[in-house]
């Protein structure tokens, strides 16, 4: 009596045909499906080979626990805190519980971040500006766990279901504000140069130039972490340059903060001497001095969107696309206005 | 041959004895147990009593859940997000995950979020600023979860584990500086009246008076929401009076931002003409125009000690205190000085 074991392509493998497969017993399989840490490294390689070359794919019998796991690069306060009220507007009424956690930075979770979800068994799992390796995301597609990432620029591949919003139109609103205003040397704070929005935005920048049929001074075109020091730091900078610019685009609000910290070191008034936007519109931004003109990312919405496509793929909905930009739109306050030179002008 | 059952003093009553005694069968006990709603209420209640009157304790022999529950009466940005923090140098080591979850204000959960708990079994649960009632309390207790409770101030009875801050002495500390620098007619904007901490923290005010001598003007104490537009409301009223304070007591950082900001707008000079002292010692502190004198509550080490705590219980580990009180300190920045009256006699 030969041993029926059904084709690879059928996807109705079974963790019974694994163990057989790989020779070990269909607890340790289930062990290794489940993120547990009492196997070793050696089967655990040898079993998830074995998944994914027969393409097993689970289809639990048992309900998937009532929640989901939110995962950030980092935390960054008020950002990230934005991003968890946006999607608790999805997970509370649904009664789903969110499980934190964070990579203190880096943009690839590790594995051991991996296991913890595995064991967990969630319904789905949202990335913040992290991704997941090919490898990973075929571990939770193997183990039927969706994932959605919220990003604020495409870097994830199109295959991947992502919320973002536009970078680049951002970077162009801040730029040609500042242009139709009257400045001609504006300078950009943008963030670190590996994350994508960070380049979008710049090239948004470049593209109001462009437009305008204005240059470019490279020496103004700064990247760096988006906190506040990190604004501070490079205001002073562009600030104490003999040709400093009359504007500043900030990456972020938390930049922009540094930025008009800058400025009252420097004795210069903001906006008379200077125009500064920030980038996010966080709650903190209507309350900086003078307020912050800034760019509105709406992140609440973002992360609504993303918690509401995940759970829809944990029920096997089809999503209607997976690949979402939100619009970015400028907020003009108080921190910009037309350069000094201009306004001398028109007195 | 008469059924055993276990007396109800011994604790080892078992799920089959209250099945029994209730008229259902294992399984709905089990259900009530784990937080399921497919058992109606009048069973739920049924089974609850008979847990309560058998005292019945849970003692698993499943191991519990890899994480904790972490629930805020109300999300208050980066107030909250120094929590998250704190509570993860203890859970990120500990490979613990944490399910956060909060109140919409509320200082009392729902039954429907005690019956996620349940349904979750987390290790332990950590509640920031809200109080669980007696029989919640109960019910966790029955299933061997334990919980503390970080609060800034003493709410809770002495029989539950908390973590607070000294809100008294926060208060004392900030009101001395004000009145050593010379300061007489202080105004003090605390957090709502019906949150203890406020109260602790106005009763420091009033102490350091008594202390110097001074009596405390009514119509200087005022109470509110701990937001930004708070404390701007309140200041413009503050600072528009006849008699105005020369300086503001207020009750969180965000209430100070909008002192700074009506101080602003009134055309005061902080701290020529008004001193400000916030509380928190959040990172914004650092960065408002001037620089904020705050108390430091520490809330990053306030959480850590929760999550240890609440760790510890659920390995039965003996708790050396229940009931800790880190303690505030004034951190002075920019935003006090000599009232100018005083200034002007030393010139």
């Amino acid at each position: 009596m030969t041993k029926s074991r059904p084709s690879a392509a059928s996807g109705a493998v079974t963790i019974a045909a694994i163990a057989d497969e790989v020779g070990v017993s269909t607890a340790t399989v289930s062990k290794v499906l489940n993120g547990r840490l009492d196997v070793s490294a050696l089967t655990r390689a040898r079993v998830e080979a074995s998944l994914e070359r027969n393409r097993y794919r689970r289809r639990s019998r048992r309900l998937p626990t009532g929640q989901i796991d939110l995962v950030f690069h980092e935390y960054d306060s008020t950002w990230a805190m934005e991003i968890i009220r946006g999607i608790e507007t999805v997970t509370v009424p649904a009664r789903i519980g969110v499980v934190l956690s964070q990579l203190d930075g880096r943009h690839r979770p590790p594995q051991e971040w991996l296991d913890g979800v595995l064991s967990r068994r969630p319904r789905g799992v949202v990335l913040v500006q992290c991704h997941l390796s090919e490898p990973q995301r075929r571990q939770l597609h193997r183990r039927a766990i969706p994932f959605v990432v919220i990003d604020t620029d495409s870097a994830t591949s199109a295959s991947v279901p992502t919320v973002g919003a536009n970078n680049w139109s951002g970077g162009l609103l801040a730029t040609r504000h500042l242009i139709e205003l009257g400045h001609r040397r504006i300078a950009v704070i943008s963030g670190p140069t590996d994350v994508l929005c960070s380049r979008a935005r710049t090239a948004g920048f470049r593209a109001a130039h462009e437009e305008a049929g204005l240059p470019v001074d490279p020496a103004l075109v700064r990247h760096g972490a988006f906190y506040v020091a990190t604004g501070h730091e490079h205001a002073m900078d562009l600030l104490t340059r003999p040709d400093r610019p009359t504007a500043i685009f900030a990456g972020s609000d938390m930049q922009a903060m540094g930025v008009l910290r800058a400025a009252r070191q420097l004795g210069l008034h903001v906006p008379d001497d200077l125009s500064v936007i920030g980038y996010d519109n966080l709650p903190v931004a209507a309350w900086t001095d003078p307020a912050l003109t800034t760019v509105d990312q709406p992140l609440r919405d973002m992360a609504g969107i993303a918690a509401q496509m995940v759970l829809d793929l944990a029920d096997k909905i089809d999503l209607a696309t997976s690949r979402i930009d939100l619009v970015t739109e400028l907020v003009v306050r108080e921190t910009t206005a037309p350069p000094a030179h201009l306004r001398q002008n028109t007195r």
